[in-house]
């Protein structure tokens, strides 16, 4: 019976692709809250940072999710925009020993959720699929979709999981970032504006079975 | 009780990444057969082909199988190289009306199976997850993780499973071709050498969990 359940499960969700509900854009709504600015201001002193923490915390933990709405049938990623040009999904590190599933909900809802006051305005957000994985081996910039041959200590680990929105609710954006509905045809293979993790989400996200409802 | 089961395979299987064991390449035996040559001689030939097929048949479905081993503990895919340069995964076309699992068996077993009258050579192919799939809109050079916007009957649908390698077993490896065993690390950002579709696989493998046994 318990095989029987399994075997169903397996062959559905397995093989023959994953569902997943998409909502029309104009479901959801938007608004703005105080800013969100980066930790550093400068690419060195963040990989002095990314260093100290290292030697204090470990392996660098970060977890993003992958927001999707369809517009007139056409699957879009919500993605955060900072200063006009560089793209990044809504996400961050984990506290040390913090479970990535909370660690996630607690990283949307800092940028993307109402403030704690507005209660109505929260988002239960549902942490999907895992689609992707990606490691860093030196504080320097270069990841890898696998940890490299012969590196016993990657410095960074970060895991995209997809997130299956509710049909309708309420996004409060950070006022120094925007925030993007961009069609996957836009992102495929267009490293240049969107960079190689980014741009590769579509491919990876093909293989599930979108339904618009 | 049901739910339960269900939440928990939902856990182990959709978030926590989907464990596949990969056994040394050194387990596995290689032979040869006879030759399987392309169907066509130009790619002139093959859009002929494929439009005649199309008018007949409708949409042409490709499957094709991800065989992972190790070698000292990176993963290697195996991958068909035709005349020294091109490479490709082993599958092929289903027939119409036939189930993908059961095609993609026959043509894992026609691209790399001993010929039938070898009974205990054969393999038991243990078809996986559903990794990526790839449209083309038109009969011509072009595929996409995505139906295009505005294509309402693409060409050609293909689809890439994971296959579950038993812990040993036999190849026979067509004798016009030969069988690689590639590291992930070497096809990863390779598209020169391995073609885009190939060169992706590396980062769509990364949610898998792969246990080196
Ligand atoms: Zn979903
Ligand atoms: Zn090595
Ligand atoms: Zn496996
Ligand atoms: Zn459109």
């Amino acid at each position: 019976k318990t095989e029987d359940i399994k075997e169903t499960i397996n062959l559905t969700f397995r093989i023959l692709g994953q569902p997943c509900n998409l909502y029309p854009l104009e479901n959801y709504s938007f608004g703005t809250k105080g800013p969100k600015y980066e930790k550093d201001v400068s690419a060195l002193a963040r990989n002095k940072r990314m260093e100290e923490n290292y030697n204090r915390d470990g392996m660098r933990r970060v977890v993003e999710g992958l927001l999707l709405v369809h517009n007139h049938g056409h699957p879009h990623l919500l993605l955060l925009q900072i200063g006009g040009s560089y793209f990044k999904l809504p996400g961050g590190r984990l506290r040390p020993g913090e479970n990535e599933i909370d660690g996630l909900k607690r990283k949307l809802t800092s940028k993307l959720g109402a403030d704690a006051q507005y209660k109505e305005y929260q988002v239960d957000w549902e942490v999907g699929e895992l689609v992707s994985c990606w490691w860093r081996p030196t504080f320097e910039k270069g990841e890898y979709p696998y940890i490299p041959p012969h590196i016993t200590k990657p410095k960074e680990c970060r895991r995209q999981f997809l997130i299956h929105l509710p049909d309708k609710c309420f996004f409060a954006v950070p006022s120094n970032l925007k925030l993007l509905a961009v069609p996957l045809f836009e992102l495929y293979d267009n490293p240049q504006r969107y960079g190689s993790v980014i741009a590769t989400l579509p491919t990876i996200l093909s293989r599930f079975k979108f339904n618009y409802v």
